[in-house]
């Protein structure tokens, strides 16, 4: 009998690693602490290595939201039309009260690419729009960092299929979670050693950025040349964040990104985007762009032209950018080689911008509901793609309020 | 290589049946109504048939809480101590709101006997305090039929080892798959149209006893006599039930008993408890018990006798009786002819009574909290534990306010 390579010692040590990882240096689990979880089914090992982790330092109480990405199918096949514009509110103002009562969040991250294929766009867009809705007060804890919170990625099979189509499972699997602990450094001597040191290099290099407060970013390398105007009043994300209540962490296991907000008008020139795009199941290939006065004026790809219009004429703000994020040539995400056809990590292989919606917590985290983040020059839409467009050649310049011009990058990688 | 008993296309039908069951018969489930189901993880495939199911008769919305035995075990391995006395308000409030804006619910019971095994006990009866003080304005929907609810059952491999420890496990599993689908009535030419004759049965007989109004009810078989007064103002429960949002369905499946309220000081006479009882993993066999006012004054056991005396012990009421329960020796899940270890199939298998809590669907469910059950004679307790006495030799005769004597059940069979 041939035992899989997900059941061995070695592999249940590093799983364990990772739950180690999510719930001090992604979460940084107080003690006393409750911790609310969200997994699909596919993960509960993690789940189980999690809840131990948790339970050890002192965790008042963790519970898991199993996710069931079979029941999710089964809505979209079989529910009636008419219930697509509902979502459980009392689920999740139930999680909202746990925020407010103290608890913390660990979202435990397996995609499902096909699940949804042949459902008509239109239910998700429903759907979608009744869960936004519906979890306002929840995500709202999350994603202003009111509360410590973390990700972190599990591998499902059905990921590891879309990553690895030419494998037999278990070994595409088996290549998909040696990627996923290599980039999150659970592959190493000492993966918590690793990661103080990661977050000294991204705390530093953040510090800097913030400090130099450049008005625009300059990206140039022989064929790209785009230069990015920031909001006023941008800050850069990236590191460690310390929540509303005081407790610092990594929200993304992995990140490898520094990002910050670009001015929705001040973007010009050209750019090559360097890794495929895969959106909504089709794969978007040596795309192009032109910017004037923030707008993309020209769209050209070699593939799956069609897709990225449509997603860009969504709305007003599609068009426009809402993140800029530095990301070096030689990230352990980029060193992986492969496409992720996932956002948390493919953003994290290489420098890219997002077409469409911008991030709060780039404005300052402190901005109220009530102020207008548009009159920094923040950009508002239903979508955020990002796009990867660094390479190893890529110089990136910091340019000053008075025109002065300070290196970043060289040849891919930070030069501060 | 072989295929599991479990995977076969036979069983899947099966399980889709026993699905079926739960949200027509069970539930009865309306078009536009949200339904919470919760199970243990093991049970997804019995959930994806609720699912599916549930949204081909127009549901709203079908959410699964799943309950991973991992994590209860590894919160009593390893939390601090001081947690125990701690519940997650905010997710039964949640679920309490969903109940309030009409969702029904289906409990998908699977047990895990060795879960908790070498726990202290008091660890465990602090959680279950805290649990029964966080979901007070849940469980009052389900305990006082507010809205339709539900129980099926699951058969986990751990109970199946339980209950066939000699078998290999998928024996075992397959061996107790094979009876919840008999006492399920799924193994049988059209399982519906079973349950809408077994309804009826027990409902002309509830009505029966109801309109009857005894007083008293004797138990005779030679061995045991045992005359059990009832609480004033008791009704008869059993059947289906109309929920206070109208909907009428049965809320457990299987379910084979007709019940009542004692009073807790007119019980008198001695009983010989038919089957062995399962408490806190030890068995109690032979038990023989005399009552004298409601109190069990002799407690005699050819095995366990101090585990059922310790728990007769707990409190005030523990040693007067919470219910009364008529079951026919013909029924399904008393012809299966094993030991359970699961209340919800053990107490249907024979005439039972219950030391301790009493229920307040006995005494009618317009029954508000201020007024005093004790008045009635009903018991109040922190246990609830059912013993069955009956067998094929028993009469029971009910006995009116008059002194009229009238047979109910003779030689186990209901003569009504």
């Amino acid at each position: 009998m041939s035992t899989s390579p997900l059941d061995t010692t070695e592999f249940r040590s590093k799983l364990s690693l990772l739950a180690t990882l999510g719930v001090t240096v992604g979460v940084n689990l107080q003690r006393g602490q409750e911790l609310i979880v969200t997994a699909p089914l596919e993960a509960s090992t993690l789940v189980h290595h999690v809840t131990k982790v948790a339970y050890q330092r002192g965790a008042r109480l963790v519970t898991c939201l199993y996710e069931d990405p079979g029941m999710i199918h089964d809505r979209f096949a079989h529910a009636d039309d008419g219930t697509f514009d509902y979502a459980p509110e009392w689920f999740h103002r139930g999680i909202a009260d746990a925020f407010e009562n103290g608890a913390a969040r660990l979202y435990i991250v397996g995609p499902y690419p096909d699940l949804l294929s042949g459902v008509p766009a239109d239910k998700i867009v429903r759907a979608h729009r009744a869960l936004a809705r519906a979890s306002q007060a929840e995500t709202r804890c999350t994603s202003a960092s009111r509360i410590n919170w973390s990700t972190l990625p599990f591998a499902t099979g059905s990921w590891a299929a879309q990553v690895f189509p030419d494998l037999p499972s278990d070994d595409a699997s088996q290549a998909l979670w040696k990627v996923v602990f290599d980039v999150t450094r659970v592959n190493g001597p000492d993966p918590y050693q690793a990661w103080q040191e990661h977050n000294r290099t991204l705390n530093t290099r953040r510090d800097y950025l913030r400090n130099r407060g450049y008005t625009s970013l300059r990206f140039h390398d022989g064929r790209t040349d785009l230069t990015v105007g920031l909001a006023d009043g941008h800050t850069w994300v990236g590191g460690t964040v310390r929540a509303g209540n005081g407790i610092e962490g990594n929200c993304n296991i992995p990140t490898e990104e520094l990002f910050t907000c670009p001015h929705r008008e001040r973007v010009h020139g050209r750019v090559h985007f360097s890794k495929p795009l895969a959106l909504a199941g089709t794969l978007v290939e040596n795309l192009y762009v032109e910017f004037r006065d923030g707008l993309a004026s020209t769209i050209k790809a070699d593939r799956g032209l069609e897709t990225i219009q449509a997603l860009l004429a969504s709305d007003d703000g599609a068009r426009r950018l809402g993140e800029i994020g530095l990301v070096p040539h030689a990230s352990v995400v980029s060193r992986a080689g492969i496409l992720f056809y996932n956002a948390l990590f493919d953003e994290n292989a290489a420098s890219h911008v997002a077409f469409g919606q911008s991030y709060a917590a780039c404005l300052g985290i402190a901005r109220e509901p009530s102020q207008q983040p548009e009159a920094t020059g923040a950009n508002h839409s239903a979508i955020h793609i990002d796009c990867m467009f660094g390479t190893s050649a890529m110089n990136v310049d910091g340019i000053s309020e008075t025109g002065r011009v300070e290196p970043l990058m060289r040849e891919g990688e930070f030069v501060i």
